[in-house]
């Protein structure tokens, strides 16, 4: 059965997913890389997400690794697509924004981003067509699983359309990773969300790395 | 060299220490029993603490007791100690609260409690004395230093003291408690700690209890 799932979705001790001050040249903001650094240290994360060699081989690669199979879409935020806000004609070159990603994005699948100003579809190479949708999370969804096949429906963030899917009830497998910092400011995830965990079996495993992974696998 | 230290402390994992509505029936208001439920099942929690028999004797049990050892005093701030807010002569039979602990109290020290009330100090059996101060976290400190004979000083919580005494720099070991559920509100441990991690190496261990355990250990 096609399931919905969120994959090495990294916040910090107070539960922020970003920082404050995004941009260009920040896409999480004074929270800078610290929130990855976990994954950019693993071989799947070396390999097939940035093209370099080498890296760790223990639980975080693991995890990191699970961000791949069996996805027939993701569905992400607009904030998660670019540091723009507004229509995006307002914006000078903004209109010719292609993702943070390069010409070959690693989707590799339909990626639908949700957005209330819409424009036409980016076909990228390797698979990846980005679409730009103004839609409720069950919409959007709706959408997905038709562009999925058959195959899951990855949420890639960033925090507040993970958080809105969670809050829909449309999350099956939710992948934290608690990262051992203080990050004070930013988007938090949990807002909203109590007794979330009333419909998920919980694991937590620490890394030797120092981060904690959480998975939150709905229940029946 | 005495050490200032925090145990056990459990936060939920959007971050809250207590939850919303304390009142007798309820230290930790709507959270009730669910922060410590960790704790209640080990053998240290079942036979030191509550005088109840029996106990799993994992890594829950030896956090636990890692409450005891070499601790020459206690500071908590007053919500520990009481439900009661404002003066206690205002507040009826409130000057006659004694703790939640009964007459012999599980900490065999002298208790500093912080309160812009003060009132006389309440000497209990098994030598737990408790201590009424208006006082700054640092003068409170002082206090407890030369009460405690060059053992360690323990911060015994609410989150509110926890975080004074961290924003203010003064905790050597913090032993936190994460505990997988979503409280959605209460009172926060995090904020306004932003950077704390960069004085603390940080340790984390998930217990197959479900909970996982983050120590903080200051920096040489």
């Amino acid at each position: 059965m096609s399931r919905v799932r969120v994959h090495n979705f990294s916040i910090s001790l107070d539960g922020f997913a970003t920082g404050e001050g995004l941009g260009l040249d920040a896409p999480f903001g004074h929270a800078g890389g610290r929130l990855h650094e976990w994954m950019f240290a693993t071989r799947t994360g070396n390999e097939d997400l940035f093209g370099r060699q080498g890296g760790t081989t223990g639980v975080d690669d693991a995890f990191t690794a699970q961000w791949f199979p069996r996805i027939g879409a993701e569905i992400m935020g607009r904030g998660k697509f670019g540091p723009q806000t507004g229509p995006w004609t307002d914006l000078g070159t903004d209109a010719e924004w292609r993702g943070w990603w390069g010409e070959n994005p690693p989707f590799h699948t339909p990626v639908f981003v949700l957005t209330h100003h819409p424009r036409p579809s980016l076909e990228m190479e390797g698979g990846t067509v980005f679409h730009f949708v103004d839609a409720s999370p069950e919409r959007a969804l709706e959408l997905a699983r038709e562009a999925a096949g058959g195959l899951d429906v990855r949420i890639g963030g960033g925090p507040t359309t993970v958080r809105e899917f969670l809050a829909a009830g449309l999350i099956d497998h939710l992948h934290l990773v608690l990262v051992p910092i203080v990050l004070g400011r930013g988007t938090r995830l949990w807002d909203g969300l109590e007794g979330l965990e009333a419909d998920y079996a919980v694991e937590a495993v620490s890394s030797p790395s120092g981060v904690t992974h959480l998975t939150l696998t709905r229940r029946g």
